[in-house]
């Protein structure tokens, strides 16, 4: 029985091979990092909340016509999806002040912005994830300008839909990060795509009413109760009918 | 015998009120200051140099359609320049990887880049200069969309312009500070000018065959001979004859 072949492994998720050509699994695993890596932790079923919680808003988003890598959940951890080239730009999206925009411009966490921000990460452990402009993306050749307005064009819908989304959850969407890639259909044609995930890893949730929040934030700051505020946006989406997830064992083989 | 009025004083330049409204006298000071203010030091005669430099950069780039506040000289160490309301932007323009920007990417210094890159920094001490994309400053108001267009043309144009005369003496721009801000015409027009002063304190120039640095990378690496660099570009540009600048005391009270 051979193992299958792992492609790449991140800090939340690996990637393996997956059972078509063009097509890879997306394992999500219960590992938690903060503060580009310095913090370290696991957040027990989180892995699993993810993968339903990213099945779930990707499925939307891809019935609105927003195209996305994400094919089909396999199983408690895993999805297929397709093989896309990643363009290494982390995209911020943010509608109200927080994190590392609330440091750098000194607004107090929380502050409605006066609309919405989108910001572009270089995808660089090593440089720290520095943060650019459209002018480094397309001078260096991360991405074009056609594919960038692409980004952002998508990018723009993707925030307004969640934000309507999760606002009928009584969630505040503050910010959030995401990641596209390069599809190339077989006659060629490449087709900008939504990848990696979307769930509280990297959305910052904030209850309506209280202001909790339900987001990783708990993980990085150490407010406790991070796996149960996974589990209260899952429930929230109405994804997590009852009781908690029950967990699987880590990666398995291929039959 | 009334003092005149102080408007503002910068790290490197002090404004007073002008003779007629609506016009300032700008005062070049040998200081010299790096690292956002925690370096310290005095480079002899650097603001005569400074500002028969900048009276020279902006008298050609008036020349060719560029709007830029300055006036004329006034003697050695004033100028006397329109009364604009500044904008809080400091727009950085690079050809060839340097400073901030090898470091962050990587970049040896010395390397070519693919294009030119314009970078925006908010103006701010206290913050820090933090980078800032166009998203910040149309978002938080610093510029209009308009006004960043007009900003950044304008930009493109007198470092296509610079870039040019520098290497007609043999000098690499490698890259550049600039300020813009809004001159209000009688008639209620607005219209961008470029402000501030363009001089070896905020652009780097190399010389074309030895690589030498005559900018004030001298005085932040402590490399030495600061202020003969600062001469051998003002004779380079032809506008100090002979022998160095004759120092006149500092600023003086109003006739």
């Amino acid at each position: 029985m051979a193992r299958r072949k792992q492609i790449y492994e991140g800090k939340a998720k690996i990637l393996f091979e997956g059972p078509e050509p063009g097509t890879l699994v997306q394992y999500f695993k219960d590992d938690a990092t903060a503060f580009n890596n310095k913090k370290h932790g696991t957040i027990t079923g989180k892995g699993v909340l993810n993968n339903r919680i990213s099945e779930y808003l990707m499925t939307r988003l891809n019935e609105i016509g927003v195209p996305t890598h994400f094919i089909r959940r396999l199983n408690m951890r895993e999805q297929l999806v397709r093989a896309v080239e990643i363009i290494p730009i982390e995209v911020v999206i943010r509608n109200v002040a927080a994190g590392s925009l609330s440091t750098k411009f000194a607004i107090p966490e929380g502050t409605q912005l006066p609309r919405s921000i989108v910001e572009y990460y270089f995808k660089n452990d090593e440089l720290n994830d520095p943060m650019v402009s459209e002018e480094h993306i397309t001078a260096f050749g991360w991405a074009s300008v056609q594919e960038l307005d692409e980004i952002l064009s998508l990018s723009l819908r993707i925030n307004d839909y969640l934000s309507g989304l999760f606002l009928g959850v009584q969630l505040r969407l503050v910010d959030f990060k995401l990641e596209f890639g390069r599809f190339y259909h077989e006659d060629e044609d490449v087709q900008i795509v939504l990848a990696d995930e979307i769930s509280p890893d990297n959305c910052r949730l904030w209850d309506v009413t209280s202001g909790d929040k339900l987001d990783k934030d708990r993980f990085r700051r150490d407010l406790g109760g991070v796996a149960e505020a996974y589990q209260e946006v899952a429930r929230r989406l109405g994804i997590l009918p009852e009781g908690g997830p029950r967990d699987i064992p880590g990666p398995r083989t291929m039959q």
